[in-house]
């Protein structure tokens, strides 16, 4: 199990076009141990009610909130002392993942951005790294999901949810789904 | 750079719900070297159609067509004789991949199952294995990533698509594309 504080931030939600793009970002990032998801863009309830009807049923596992001035609070970030989480920006410009992961220190933790519809120019200087997973059009989902496999060195999944109501066990063949 | 022949099959696909999740999964299915994607469900061709336009920018890297039958089509590849490539079905009830990926014979192919809406009981019985990307709620294009990466060993973004207009250079602060 990784112990990284890791954070991620949706840039750019539009609640007409993305909820269910931004709905598998969160959900990824609660299986993969991510303690902390910010939504800025469109407000959207019922996205973070989806997310805490999954901690209800699959064991608690990622807070949400929303968080209107992105710029600002990376600015702050940034700007604090040096013992303060790395900001990564998830681009398809950016530099290879594979070989860039392993170098970004992770013991103050880690803020990991996803962009939206137009990501503005500042993300790229304000953010410590940038990174591509892939340097092709593909999807913000999948990229968060081999960075954060990267980022805990595959330990991502190695996750325990307290108070679950449901909890699967793996299976060859079939459905094997315990209720406590 | 994978040399494995891999085909992915998406399983009840509905036009009104789903173009932009499977539109990832085609995207990452083409950016991680798959050859054929395969849709069922409702017929979508605004979908091939993104896809088309990615490969004329991006460079050809994806067949896509409709199979109205998958269950017919995976029964006869399951009929084969045993030079036939392997099925794996992504479910969140299956093993883990870490663990059993490796150990997927890939010589005569792979057809990767993603599933939609509703999954068939057959489909966990014609499949040659169920493999979970970890047992917990998130998103099929997640799921179908780390797969690929793994049954890639990593290598599944290194590929060369022929003729491309576009090409992004891997960078550390910005965008680099040429125009070819």
């Amino acid at each position: 199990m990784s112990n990284i504080n890791i954070e991620v931030l949706r840039l750019g939600h539009r609640r007409g076009r993305d909820p269910r793009i931004t709905t598998h970002l969160a959900l990824v990032s609660r299986a993969m141990g991510v303690s902390k998801f910010l939504l800025s863009g469109d407000e959207d309830d019922k996205l973070f009610e989806n997310v805490v009807s999954v901690n209800e049923r699959f064991g608690h596992g990622l807070d949400c909130r929303y968080e209107k001035s992105p710029l600002k609070y990376l600015r702050s970030i940034a700007k604090s002392d040096e013992n303060r989480p790395k900001i990564v920006h998830l681009t398809m410009y950016g530099e290879p993942f594979k070989s860039t992961t392993p170098s970004i220190p992770t013991e103050n933790g880690v803020i990991v951005i996803v962009g939206g519809a137009k990501v503005p120019g500042e993300i790229f200087k304000i953010s410590d790294y940038n990174i591509a997973v892939g340097n092709q059009p593909h999807s913000e989902v999948a990229a968060l999901a081999l960075f954060l496999d990267a980022l805990t060195d595959g330990e991502g999944f190695d996750q325990e949810f307290p108070n679950a109501k449901l909890i699967i066990h793996p299976s060859k063949s079939g459905k094997d789904v315990k209720e406590v």
